[in-house]
């Protein structure tokens, strides 16, 4: 069954999906790393590097760079060639022996990098969803051209591919994407405005990155996948649902137009998806505890309230605004999650960010890169002045209440 | 996407499934049914008849048959070639015409048709369980002889069937079948020995036959699915599992080596099921509601209880002695509830009858038809036997409390 060994990528090799990677490799046994890129945690890095030996190393900036080749001398390991910046993750997203790039960064930073790799005819396993958020038109069209396959390594898309093997597309009535409802699920409006950083945090089912967390607890994270489905699967937005299922045991579903519905589940561990991705088209014995829906007793679903979490409806009214409009969105939301998690906003305000950043955005169909590049920079301005004068406002506040 | 009119045959046109069979080939429109069969229910079958104008109609026997054309004549409508008995049967589930045979006879009868049709090479949409439960291995030699397609209808087998398009079962870990649990999931096991007919007869979800009511409410429906997927899916019965889920909205899974699980879930109305027989392998708009898992709110799992539902475990044990054991438990199965609902047994004495003729039954490696008929007379002969031992005693115990 197995076959040879598949040689891979690794964009955002320290973060949550990377390290999970790197696990998954190793279970595989049959996986070659032959480059791998970070940003500036250089001491894990360095450490990965010294155990999976790839041909090449990207670093955020050359101080990184610097300081990679010096832990790399201390640990004693065999240095790679070592690159850095927006051109070096190019180069390890299209390194010429790579099968397949793990696209695992976090944010905007990924998109070039995968644009490049997928234009190159490089399979992607794609974990980094602003990738198809900010262009899914260009990327898809990339792929249309290149031959490459999109293989998504979000749970919820990773479940829809499953659950889509052996279908006719033609024959989906629906996709509905699962949502944890995340840590403000049954909390109230008021609550949820005025909710700080721990709890904002605390995600019930998924150990995930801080700006993914933040978008959980927010529902834009789910948001954004109605967007990344759109492009992944090819179907309208209308087509396209939500359903609060607080176990998240059930990955995702899909609906066909006779009403049956074939659904994903699976333990609450991103390494499952990873693997699935790694291993496509085939499957391989996984080191993860199977489900015991026994144990687990019993499943919820509710309908999504975009009344407490408008950031939901707002994707929805960026999709439908299509063109740049995604990309200013998420471009807002990285700022003001950004500048939530730093304490100059409060929670409540991530939305009301994103939704002037929408408001005011000059929507247009993007041609090229450039396009995409300049509708995020615009928005990202934008919503730097909201959050300051949000900040400002709010202390405004707290000194009239003192 | 309409292919051309497809033409079927239906046997046991009356019953539950047959009866839905007619609604969704009505509703589906590119349908022609050329053969039908049903057994003594003449007024309900003419008017089948002289609604849909088969080729052919087969009765359960020449009283029958007459009272058909008389029937017939009575609606002023035309008069198809009538059969009757076991060759009409036959007749019609091997009309040259058929494209496809929906087997869905109650209990033993279907099994010589169901096997003529398979050998004649036509796509068979099975919803008569014992057919494969008595002879599975006869029925997929024979299919896999003559390349005869066959369909599961059961919604457990269909659900199965629906997961593993596009899969590999070399990739398989297990099939995991749904339960209710019957009207008596919450009962105890006093409670369930002397439970009467009318609560045996209230199956909370579904609506079928009284036959497998009966069985759904001793779970040894679920034991005869597990045989019967044994010989669909060709898995050992330690890849088959059963798990109690009280909604039926999870018709079934099947749980990959990578610890994926593919679910199918659908309202619970039989037509659904059919509708993919019969249309299969393409999909459908079908007639039916579609599921709303919010409203439905909650899905809940247990493990299922093999102390208060011997029956399920009787049929694991049958499917583990293998050769002529499964059909001897069947027939058993088949003499008890018959005498359960003409009120002549206790209903815990269904198991203790099926596990008396099970334990009794000389297994025999089946080679022909023969081989499976008298394994399936001895056990009723021996099921009649122990029914009257049990009525006596029953009786005695009465006058005796008197």
């Amino acid at each position: 069954m197995t076959t040879g060994i598949r040689h891979i990528s690794i964009l955002g090799s320290t973060g949550s999906i990377g390290c999970n990677t790197l696990k998954v490799v190793e279970h595989l046994g049959n996986m070659r790393v032959v480059a791998m890129a970070a940003g500036r945690n250089i001491r894990l890095f360095a450490g990965q590097v010294a155990r999976f030996s790839p041909k090449m190393a990207a670093c955020a900036d050359e101080i990184s760079a610097v300081g990679l080749a010096e832990e790399l001398k201390r640990l004693g390991a065999s240095k790679p060639r070592i690159v850095y910046g927006i051109e070096g993750l190019v180069e390890a997203a299209t390194q010429p022996e790579a099968d397949l790039v793990v696209s695992a960064t976090v944010g905007a930073v990924g998109f070039i990098p995968t644009l490049r790799a997928i234009e190159s005819g490089k399979n992607v396993a794609l974990a980094n969803k602003e990738t198809l958020v900010m262009a899914g038109k260009l990327i898809t069209e990339a792929a249309a051209a290149s031959g490459a396959v999109i293989l998504p390594v979000d749970s919820e898309h990773n479940a829809i591919h499953q659950c889509l093997r052996g279908e006719n597309m033609e024959e989906v009535r629906r996709l509905i994407l699962t949502a944890s409802g995340g840590p403000f699920r049954t909390k109230t409006k008021e609550e949820i405005i005025n909710a700080d950083r721990e709890s904002a945090l605390n995600h019930p089912n998924w150990k995930m990155g801080e700006k993914i967390t933040i978008d959980s607890a927010t529902l834009m994270n789910k948001g954004l996948e109605v967007i990344e489905a759109h492009w992944l699967f090819g179907l309208a937005p209308e087509k396209i649902s939500v359903i609060i299922h607080p176990q998240s045991v059930i990955h995702s579903m899909v609906e066909m137009i006779d009403g049956s519905i074939i659904a994903q589940l699976g333990v609450t561990d991103m390494k499952h998806a990873i693997q699935y991705a790694l291993t496509y088209p085939e499957r391989r014995e996984n080191c993860l505890p199977p489900l015991d829906l026994a144990a687990i007793g019993s499943l919820a679903f509710e309908e999504p309230d975009t009344e407490r979490f408008p950031c939901l409806a707002l994707a929805y009214e960026a999709l439908k605004r299509s063109g740049t409009a995604p990309a200013a969105l998420n471009a807002a939301n990285e700022e003001a999650v950004k500048a939530f998690l730093a304490g100059q906003i409060r929670f409540g305000q991530i939305a009301e960010i994103n939704r002037t950043v929408l408001e005011n955005h000059s929507v247009r169909e993007p041609s090229a890169i450039e396009d995409v590049l300049e509708a995020d920079a615009d928005a990202r301005k934008r919503a730097i002045i909201e959050i300051e004068k949000s900040a400002a406002m709010d202390s405004r506040q707290r000194v009239g209440a003192n």
